[in-house]
């Protein structure tokens, strides 16, 4: 994955939503709700296939569906932690950090039924 | 928002995954799951609150629970972009660069009833 | 409210299902995940409107829109519940009544602070 | 399924809310969010499961989890169409027949790939 940029995509969704007077729409209930959208729009896509087919989607006719859905959740994301203050990278590092010792791997190794089960 | 960092998450979750042999898990559809799944979270904590209680929610005894969900909606979406090999920086800026033609500033200005109608 | 049906419906769904070969795509997973997709619609109907503009919004262009969405939510409720043996007013008119317990209206009044707040 | 009821219970759920006074946080917006919520604690009961133990979990410790958050998403459903004015049987109805029109047994038998796939 690319490393640079993160930054520089919230820069620019402000100036996107500036330029056409968006921000009056981009409230954090309003954002969350789009957020789901577009997650709602990537289930949609998984919710027939068997785990083999979903496996091979980005093989298939369905792949450029799948990066256009992960590319407008990721925008409402970064637009959503932009209007509340939060860093995504500093909150996901200090969760992974707390998962770590939630579930030591000896206690939890490949089982799913020790709840709860998170990343 | 710190601009090191997400594919230093990328690879952290391929070890924390590895570590606890949680990778069986971590099919396509059983990820989109857990983003959803996330995105609810966070949905519940915006939806009993006036448009000016959540604009003030990162003021609230909530902050916390905010930080926490916006942590884990990052941590799957990541994790669902690499075991799908997307790159989520790359589709969203390729997304951002489409939707400046499809919504011309001059066209929809302050609009959001033009369909359809997308940050 | 009609009051005929709910059994009528799903007994027709799963006329429908057998009539095209489709039950072997109605597994709980993927029917849970259809139920979100279609959910996910709902809320793009309402993300961008004002709380004013939703409230008005069966009297809009997207009304038949919401009609839509909410008779496809329903659809794949009614399935999902028929695959896993529930039925979806005994367990509605359950919870409700554990819910008046646990919130009582003098305790609660106009109050959505309450943790856990709900319907 | 029971087939009285879905009206009584939508009866209930306005008398349910009268009495504490919590109907000035049913709003559309508010209540597709809360009905998003549920829908996600659903997914979250189901993501980790393979289809095979998902097809058993009523036989399973989360047996009335899934009751619970079903429970859930139905008395949401039935609130938000209450709010909305839509009778959900009436629509459900009615988009039945007109998937049965779109979708021939002829044409899509046993194929989930003939798009739009609905059930």
């Amino acid at each position: 994955m690319s490393d640079e940029g993160l930054e520089a995509l919230r820069v620019e969704l402000q100036e996107f939503s500036r330029e056409r007077d968006w921000e009056q729409f981009h409230t954090p209930k309003n954002l969350s709700m789009a957020l789901a959208g577009e997650v709602g729009e990537l289930l949609e896509i998984f919710q027939w296939l068997t785990p083999e087919q979903a496996a091979e989607v980005m093989g298939s006719s369905r792949a450029e569906d799948v990066r256009d859905e992960l590319a407008d959740v990721t925008i409402y994301l970064v637009r959503l932690a932009d209007m509340l203050g939060v860093d995504l990278l500093e909150v996901a590092h200090a969760k992974l950090e707390r998962n770590r010792e939630r579930f030591p791997p000896t206690q939890v190794n490949g089982r799913a039924d020790v709840p709860p089960v998170e990343l």
